[in-house]
């Protein structure tokens, strides 16, 4: 392989991988979606999509093997191959929040639709927001940008925890409202999930991003990577 | 770099994925035990093995990513590396597990105990078993012991439904009793989420044997795989 079919299929690996991220991302919107209308059929699509994102991580792992058995990479390639299968690895879990949803709006078809003190969609939306800025900072290479994502994390966080004290509280005081308060609980969850996986990732940017910085620094030839 | 002190190298990296697993299989436990006791004192404990784990992650990635890069290590050598780098990512998540169950043993504190009709020591044990034997069959390249932790993956999902369902029912007729059903519910997920991730380990231990499995079948050298 020339090196120019080899960076070649490293772009491929991206794009790729930016594919597989903009499904799972689809897939938490529309299992909000689902949740909002209590529309079964978008829940069947969000599991059909999970086979999908399921196939596209091995594909994506197995690319990402094959690159490194087949040239010898430098640190710079090898240290982005390794992201591309930890970040590959948490876009394939924010598929599997989606699915941990869908079985929620499942449930709720046998209960009446209520008003309750949590805002799932406001949270769904910044939890793929994470998601997308977090791989959008793995294709610039910004570790700038990759830290914005760890501060959303915050604010999810506190939507999460707000959402359960409040959720606890409909619980207590109407326990009629008790299943969908329940279920609505668990969806936070699943969400504040997402952003997890978007901290995940936006951190192995960071860890990638920096090495090569650190690299750069020490051009001067201490020898300390060999590459 | 010679053959013999790259094998060294694995078996260090092989020896601290162990390590490191042991500590988080050893941190679900205490929340467990801390959850049955209320005793705070072995949360903190929990959550001071968790920042060890987080450095050892980043370790072991590091050390995985310097024999990548300071070698041109053959394809069986490869995929193991590989499958330490995924491993290493699920097992740091066991260690966060354990922390989400000692955030829910803070909040009891507040409230009575009361008997639940679930029972956590018995998930627990169950995930624990699950987290040992994945790494167990790690450690053994075997592909047959790895699928064992699937199965068992299907008896703590029943056991979290059943627990969903009973603690459900308890809110419903007790609402006084919802803060500890509800944490109890929590906890039980957690569990479970342990189980999910011993189970992306033994998909990871499979995904690595067949791959060298595969590789044996094909020494008559159809030259698929270039090392």
């Amino acid at each position: 392989m020339t090196r120019l079919r080899f960076h070649k299929s490293l772009d491929d690996l991206k794009e790729k991988l930016l594919i597989v991220a903009g499904m799972a991302e689809q897939s938490i919107q529309r299992a909000v979606e689902a949740y909002r209308t209590r529309d079964l059929s978008i829940c069947d699509l969000v599991d059909r999509s999970e086979l999908a994102i399921n196939r596209f991580e091995r594909e994506i792992d197995q690319m990402a093997l094959d690159l490194l058995a087949m040239e010898q990479p430098m640190a710079i390639d090898l240290r982005f191959i390794l992201a591309v299968i930890k970040i590959n690895a948490d876009v394939e879990r924010v598929g599997d929040s989606a699915v941990n949803i869908t079985e929620r709006v499942r449930d709720l078809q046998a209960y009446a639709v209520i008003d309750l003190p949590v805002d799932i969609p406001r949270m769904s939306n910044l939890a793929a927001a994470m998601v997308r800025k977090a791989l959008q900072s793995f294709i610039e290479a910004d570790a700038k940008m990759a830290e914005s994502v760890l501060s959303m994390d915050d604010t999810v966080d506190k939507l999460n925890e707000t959402a359960h004290f409040a959720l606890l509280n409909v619980m207590r005081e109407h326990p009629e409202h008790t299943p969908q308060a329940l279920n609505a609980l668990v969806i936070a969850r699943s969400l504040e999930r997402v952003a997890d996986h978007a901290t995940n990732i936006a951190e192995d940017v960071i860890f990638w991003v920096r090495g090569f910085d650190v690299r750069h620094h020490m051009s001067a030839g201490d020898g300390t990577h060999v590459s």
